[in-house]
């Protein structure tokens, strides 16, 4: 009889649940459904273009609705039964954390913070703490804690919600006996595991982005957090000493859930992680293989040998992160999906449809552009949130169309930027799998990136891999499978599409990458002179011959 | 008893008539024809973007029809008689070569080159020859004559266009016993002054586009132009040795012409001149001011005296060119309203009421944007047609509207390079005039160019200040005036609006031509090595003052 995995995924917008056949990946259903408070989820500050902030009460009510309806789905198909449901898996966004009571209730649920906007699960996208950022990006320099993330703390991680939290709401920092990872507090929700000392913490939030790494013993120092405001150094110690790996078991699931659900009472549920990192295992990543998770913006996973290196600029080495035994690491870009509807929405262009088909006729190098990618900063290699975008090259010619494509060219440049740091690190990228929509509704986007790669791009088999890395999580701390790749070998693959290199548009692009390169040194990189004169002229060369 | 002149203007698509009181410049008749063949009056080829031509069918045509019609208009007041106009005067496009017979005939008026293309009049913006114009500007190097141009020769030019019709078309060349500019084609046709010999030739295109003057005895050398083609040298002695100034006579206006419009037979007609320099008469342009003839493209006007230096990068210093008795000077930018138009039609992101709408909604700084104005290269003070267009600053936020102020600005800071390059060597601007559609239309333009220059805008009261500035030159031909500068005193103004620079405005706009000039140094010319890794950051930290 067969055996299925639930895998459970919260996004920004919405949760969804997927039920998976533990054998061979075979999706039997699924259900989503989206926040009902706030901005299709998020809590706003008319006052605050920073603030983004979720009610935990959504999460909450999320796995009952998402759950229940994937399980009908399910019985949609003769003879499954969810006593066939072995385990669950659980990923969210993040650094998303919720501040806590000492019975780890959020305090946004507890009537005396009700609609305070602090008490809330502080969203990965909130960027309220900026300036506790650069401080704790300034205060870190004497210290290792950066080095393992790429030399800069971002304002969307752990520390700087926190210090923030303080600075502006001290009711709501003293009422929080801890702050739990939204990645952690669902898993230890559903076990019975609330209290902040017994909730599972996942290496994955502490790693990436709490700083937590066994080589300075865990979590900064309290010498370092005292630097920082001493009352941080305090909570380090109702925060945690040790994290697990995704496939691990957090707990079983408590009966009174499992009755609203429908699902068998005591199965395992497995440790949580980031929807990236599982996204990535739900790709099939191996050594090798690097997958982008390809949205509104892009996160890029690899998983390197237990001696990767620290490599600068790169957002997190972490072990264990996305595959126990392997380092997982961790780099992006801050706009990818967001800049094309930027151009879509912003410059009133057309649909991305009329604009796509206009980049479909051009050649490379056929539009005479140029780009730089960081319309929202620059996350990896630069880590720089305050570099901003750039077009070069028009003439009166110059139709939307040409900038849409060249938009997605910037992109395909930022990315190989990425990977070509990685490899000069001594981690090899022999293929590159994207998962997400830009993956499959954009042919186009895909051509230029394996073009732009001079690589073959697969593209991920399952539409939500997310939730289904959170279910071959589910399927080895449900014992199904002896590892996270063995499990991933059986559960994920690639559709039959795929996109490899032409020759021929490599040739141009990489004359183009030489231009982007020389671009992103110059504006990116202080103290860097080098000679721009040449470049339009170049990028006017290169459209005379492709187009003759 | 009032007395009138007529000023006829012919521009790109139409011919301007214009009746003007030679005594206030009261304008009390005025037509217009649009030429009837062609692309609205240009001969294209689908095959090359390049080649732009004009049927002299159309000028014979257009001047019976305009001058009919503007005659029929000034009727309409009472007491007009036809006796009481005394002079004509005339400018057109240029440089505008039209290829002639022995008798002054156009060829392609000749029923052996009815529809050639390469018999008609080869139009301004006709860039056929720009292989040509290279080879010009390099063999140049040895001789003298490119310093009063600038250094670099033309496509747009009339020896570029000569040689370039010897290549293409060798049987045109050979029929062509001389060439004749437009603006002196047509005077001398109305005066029955039509073979080479004898047409009157003016300063204007000799000085500024066929390399005449007499530091070095009229036109280039034979030695120089056999480097070109021997058959160059051999059109030499079919050409001029000397030319005249606009407001002299070219003759006498010819009884059968007279009659077919009902002038007075025998007033006397003036010299031509190119439509900018003639616009920069019918502005008012004295000494210490710039005259900008705004349009798709800019010209800008200054009259300097006598021992004005070369101006490296400026398109050309000609004495008596516009004023006698004055150097004329000349400069440009190849797009202004083009770049305003490119954002319209090309972007398709709003007309341009919606996005002058919201730009004037902005601070200066407030977009966080600056631009390169270079869509079609830059003409002073790079001379450079291999230079394109440039955007930096853009987040996920930039609107359409914010990029179209940008480019208003960026035109503004170009035309703030001529100013200071200009003033640089030693010929103040102490105010600017502006005349043409923008400078009517677009009050947002207005004010920002007044805040970047730091001076005072004034716009030219006429409407049609070509065809007002012959008018002028004719009346100081027929002796209503003595000379040029007092008859536009007399018949010249400007609207009682007029723009003066905002102090706050002035402080941000001198920070962002800062950054400008970095971008322009850097992508402009060759060895420039300047550190641009603060630009972004410089716009965001603008951008959050102003809003502050």
């Amino acid at each position: 009889m067969a055996k299925y995995a639930l895998g459970v995924d919260y996004g920004t917008n919405s949760v969804r649940a997927l039920i998976v056949d533990v054998s061979n990946g075979d999706e039997i259903g699924t259900a989503v459904w989206n926040y009902e408070t706030g901005n299709h989820g998020v809590h706003e500050d008319d006052r605050d273009v920073h603030l983004a902030r979720q009610n935990p009460a959504d999460y909450q009510k999320g796995f009952f609705e998402a759950v229940k309806g994937a399980v009908a789905d399910a019985q949609n198909m003769a003879g499954f039964e969810t006593a066939q449901i072995i385990g669950i898996g659980v990923d969210t966004t993040g650094s998303t954390p919720i501040p806590v009571d000492k019975d780890g209730v959020a305090l946004a649920l507890k009537p005396e913070f009700k609609g305070n906007l602090h008490a809330m699960a502080w969203l990965w996208k909130d960027h309220t703490g900026y300036a506790e950022a650069a401080e704790i990006t300034e205060k870190a320099k004497s210290f290792p804690y950066l080095k393992k993330c790429g030399g800069t703390y971002s304002s969307e991680w752990f520390w700087s919600k926190i210090l923030r939290c303080k600075r502006v709401a001290p009711e709501v920092f003293q009422a929080a006996h801890s702050w739990v990872e939204m990645q952690d507090y669902i898993p230890g929700w559903l076990v019975g595991k609330s209290t902040p000392s017994e909730i599972p913490r996942g290496i994955c939030a502490a790693g990436h982005k709490a700083m937590f790494h066994t080589e300075w013993g865990g979590l900064p120092s309290k010498e370092f957090l005292t630097l920082l405001d001493p009352d941080l150094a305090e909570l380090r110690d109702r925060l945690y000493n040790s994290t697990m790996t995704a496939e691990q078991i957090a707990g079983q699931l408590l009966p009174d859930i499992a009755d609203r659900t429908g699902l068998p009472a005591g199965i395992p549920v497995s440790v949580g992680a980031f929807d990236a990192h599982l996204g990535a295992v739900g790709s099939g990543i191996r050594e090798g293989t690097l997958v982008k998770i390809m949205g509104t913006s892009t996160c890029d996973i690899m998983i390197g040998g237990a001696d990767t290196p620290d490599i600068p600029g790169v957002c997190g080495i972490v072990p264990g992160s996305v595959v126990p035994g392997f380092m997982g690491i961790e780099a992006g870009q801050s706009a990818v999906g967001d800049l094309f509807n930027w151009c879509v929405d912003k410059l009133g262009s057309g649909s991305h449809e009329s604009l796509s088909e206009e980049a479909l006729q051009l050649k490379p190098g056929e539009s005479g552009l140029l780009a730089l990618d960081w319309n929202n900063g620059n996350r990896t290699i630069l880590v720089d949130p305050q570099l901003t975008g750039l077009i070069v090259g028009q003439t009166l010619h110059t139709s939307a169309g040409e900038i849409y494509r060249t938009l997605i060219e910037a992109t395909a440049f930022g990315s190989r930027k990425i990977i070509e740091r990685i490899e000069e690190f001594g981690v090899p990228v022999r293929e590159v799998v994207v998962c997400g929509g830009i993956g499959e509704k954009s042919p186009l986007a895909m051509q230029i990136y394996s073009d732009v790669f001079g690589r073959p791009i697969k593209i991920s088999r399952s539409a939500q891999t997310c939730a289904l890395g959170s279910a071959v999580a589910a399927s080895v701390a449900a014992g199904a499978h002896q590892t996270v790749l063995e499990a991933a070998d059986a559960m994920t693959g690639y559709k039959d599409l795929s996109y490899t290199p032409n020759p021929d548009a490599v040739r141009v692009y990489n004359r183009l990458y030489d231009l982007y390169s020389a671009l992103h040194d110059s504006f990116g990189i202080a103290g860097t002179t080098n000679d721009l004169s040449q470049v339009m002229k170049a990028l006017l060369e290169i459209r005379r011959e492709v187009v003759a």
